[in-house]
């Protein structure tokens, strides 16, 4: 009889305890903040479990900017735990063929998304572990069959948050995942007789900085060093946008109010900015593959 | 005295239990993220329950438009659990006569709202159980009295918490309201001699899409399928906006981008869209009570 | 042998109890919602505790806007109970030599943030009851110290965080910080010969309303009463903006759509407004120190 109340209160102490330990699902989308779109998702994800923690990354990407969305999760996912489920709902091909995956990386995160190029930074970053297909038949809201346009909301947040939850293993998701993901092509950094050129990977929007995929690791192997004056040229399909020399510095207060400044961003890839004021719109400058950096100390 | 032990076990496991099934509390204003009101709102609810689970609906909503506040909470509520609490805050009329009240749908979800229009579409299509006029003696911050314009805060916040985290029951909201609700006035959709009509009800936003109140239903019970050609017709007072023929598709896909499509949104209604680009914006639709929209096969 | 079982059952039991009380963490920062910076800084806090309860208070400041940094917190705090956590990163000198502290209020609430005039309000308002400096040297991100660029991230959520969760005392924080903060000069409430002068402190954005720092008290001192007819003036910076009559009334709804209305805001701050309009476009009123407001009873 005391054992049987015992062995009750373990089973809701470790009901409890894994409650807690819950992890986190985080999600993105380009469905932007006035409407009730992201809401439904997060009834979807509460609905699977109260004990989830749902949070978001950005729901202010650009419509179907692809490459924005894969560039997000790459911004954040290495800040989340270890086993966070990242929901990314930026899907112009919503209905088509393309599709619905769970990957999960070599660090232990989980993305689940439309396999259309919002993996590619992400997979080279922190590596392919393994990518299951989700099986509609049975990751899918129930009653949902109807509705052909909103897999964010009837197969993605539901999936995430079974995944997040527990609810579902790994496995439960779907059959594994063959051949390759949809990649987005850009330049990787390359360093070659002192002079490095990579990408301009992302506009810092609110600050108008602009964010290259050039490591600090690349610039050390050219012996730059805070302090050193570079010689920086940004070119867009080939049109010079930018050529000029910047001061190497550790934050924007090492140069005057409106003085150009380059140094080391918050995922310690080198960046360009003026200090207090806007960059990308002083040089018209805009991100993505075909926006090519090159960067040499400048002597 | 070891009964005892178990018993005050019990009575703090429960507490738990009860804790990690506390309601979601749901908000939406038409306040902006731009300021400090929704976190006031916020801070009072969590001072009401530290367990509660506190989301956003939207605080987007254009300032003063009950339209656009009554549709957010029909477009996301049945997403979430039963014993869901929103609090709705599009409220030009504060500080005067209006009332303050919580409806019970008959789905067994609850939202408190100034009773100004804001009920309309979800007493509709949800149902409405029962009606509580809050009694503002005691469902009030404390000395909030002083306070006039922020009822968003002092009662509405407020009260939605102590509902959602169980520390008042839905009759100690205060009186049972008798009569009825303020209606926003509206098209309900009908089907006559094959001809649909209905209202434009909401503007899919950050894509343009064109949302309608006509249901699946009611085009399957004109014999129109996917795969369909339509003739449709939206008027705004009088005034006709789009007239064409369109194809009935299962999704934006099934057209090539830049084509108009006729869909089934994800709330199951007939819905108007360009691939990848706004057909709102390409042909000035608003919606509304005075926007009509006009649909039949075409042959 | 029972009693271990007990002990064993206490400790899970009070172990829950503490995560169910955990504080708030409550964000606010000029970075907008369009990139990743927020969801970095929330991953980093519920890497450090997953229980935590993780709110936003905006994060749409004015890009540096220092000055609406401390209203923001000075406009919510009250609302949150004590212990709460604020985290404020509106940093235009992050990597230079102004200080990281973390202010205790005489209520018993927390503010993380640059000491670069954040904290004035909140500082005159709540009372100062010790500040430390954070000891990067124990109170930073592991392996963060190579970016200069995101203390946001890297100091500030991290150490918020870890003292929400209770997992550093305040005292751990970092030494005990001597002199006093850095604070922006801003107008006192002065009642002189029946006129009380004060600031317009900001503008309440979404409506376009008109606030103060003259509070109900100080009316009522100068025997302004509702239904009273004032005479207000605002100057900024000398040049006269607005020069009226205006009724002082409880509501806007006291006076009719598009007229000027007088009232005590959400803060029991005198505020003007126009009901269901814009004051400060129609006047164009800005906020700040340099912008004077000048009210007495017309007779």
């Amino acid at each position: 009889m005391r054992t049987t109340y015992f062995t009750t209160l373990l089973i809701f102490l470790l009901t409890f305890q894994s409650q807690g330990q819950e992890n986190a699902l985080v999600m993105q989308t380009d469905f932007g903040l006035k409407d009730g779109a992201v809401s439904a998702m997060k009834g979807v994800a509460f609905s699977v479990s109260r004990n989830l923690k749902i949070f978001d990354n950005t729901h202010e990407i650009q419509p179907f900017n692809i490459w924005e969305a894969a560039y997000r999760l790459h911004q954040t996912a290495a800040y989340w735990p270890k086993g966070t489920v990242f929901v990314s709902v930026v899907d112009p091909g919503v209905g088509s063929e393309r599709r619905s995956v769970v990957m999960k990386t070599k660090s232990g995160h989980f993305i689940v998304t439309p396999d259309n190029g919002t993996l590619t930074f992400v997979a080279d970053n922190m590596g392919i572990a393994e990518i299951r297909i989700i099986d509609e038949t049975k990751n899918r809201l129930a009653h949902s069959q109807e509705s052909y346009t909103f897999h964010g909301r009837d197969v993605y947040a539901y999936t995430g948050a079974r995944l997040a939850s527990g609810l579902i293993s790994f496995e439960e998701v779907g059959p594994k995942f063959e051949g390759d993901i949809v990649r987005l092509p850009y330049q990787k950094p390359t360093l070659k007789n002192g002079i490095i050129t990579g990408n301009v990977d992302i506009l810092d929007i609110q600050y108008g900085n602009v964010w290259s995929n050039i490591s600090l690791h690349l610039l050390r192997d050219a012996d730059i060093e805070y302090g050193d004056k570079l010689q920086v040229k940004i070119e867009e399909d080939g049109v010079v946008k930018f050529d000029g020399v910047v001061l190497f510095g550790k934050t924007f207060a090492d140069v005057a109010e409106g003085d150009n400044v380059a140094y080391v961003n918050s995922l310690l890839n080198f960046s360009l900015g003026v200090n207090q004021q806007d960059f990308s719109r002083k040089y018209k400058i805009r991100s993505g593959a075909n926006s090519t950096i090159i960067v040499k100390e400048w002597k």
